[in-house]
């Protein structure tokens, strides 16, 4: 079932990442991004600040309007060059269109979009679009191809990361020392 | 006259540290604090979010207000406790009462205060007080001892930690192998 996940990721081109505990630790910079809550649907994305810039030696991060609620992850890649960035915070993963497994699918994930990229651009790229229904505003993840077949051209943003949390009940967080 | 600092830092309780290049890595976990600038003064202050929680597995800071200039620095232990923490950004390093070196006074600080802590406590404390004046808003540090001589017992908060940005400059960031 791993292995599974393993390929369905590949397929997918967007970077599944579980965040493990203290890995905020590991890059040498981190990124701070601007939260919404997914249950606040297309409206509350619309309302996080556009704009944060790092300012001086200490990297204060300098948004374009106030917010109250933020997250810090480590600098992956894939947010190297992000423009606009907002990580979507959804209950569940039942938002994400490929398949999960059961575990997966009932904790919380963080989508983190690219609010500069609304275009859809690639067949195998994943986007954030505004639904109907359902929990968590009517936000869902789709697939460009999904997007182009149905005639949808701009969406909310392009889906860069999505992140897992930190595991806290299986060992696999700990290094054999910790054991011993 | 490192030396010297070192006993002057022993003296005053207050620890003055010197971020480091990638030091947000170090700690396990991180603190995200809300940042005021010194020059809009006691009133800066006071506008800054009271209370920021850490949500879920992700730990998503949650302000009790919108809030545009935030600071990420490692939880280092004077950061532990603290209830109601404002990183205040000065210019320079003017403001700090103890004597230091000509390269350190012009370069910027972060002080970092408790606002549940308006009450002076200890002599040997450090405090953040409204003055009137010079540049950074009037802001002062003040030595817990000279407050009380001067009938002062509340404070804007008490200096928990004093943060020196990077040093791009000096090679004590790399290692000795990086210079072989």
């Amino acid at each position: 079932e791993g292995e599974l996940e393993e390929i369905v990721k590949v397929a997918v081109k967007v970077p599944v990442v579980r965040l493990k505990m203290g890995e905020v630790a590991e890059a040498t910079t981190v990124v701070v991004l601007p939260v919404s809550i997914a249950a606040e649907g297309e409206s509350g994305v619309g309302k996080v600040p556009m704009e944060c810039k790092s300012e001086g030696g200490f990297g204060i991060v300098v948004a374009d309007k106030g917010w109250d609620r933020w997250v810090v992850l480590p600098r992956w890649v894939p947010l190297l060059g992000i423009g606009s960035g907002v990580a979507v915070s959804f209950s569940n993963a039942k938002v994400l269109p490929w398949r999960v497994n059961r575990t997966y699918v009932n904790e919380p994930v963080l989508v983190v979009i690219d609010r500069k990229r609304k275009q859809v651009e690639f067949d195998d790229g994943f986007y954030l679009v505004a639904g109907s229904g359902g929990d968590d505003g009517g936000l869902k993840v789709e697939k460009g191809s999904i997007l182009k077949e149905t005639g949808v051209a701009e969406t909310i943003g392009t889906v860069v990361i999505v992140v897992r949390p930190p595991n806290y009940e299986v060992d696999d967080q700990l290094s054999d020392e910790d054991w011993d």
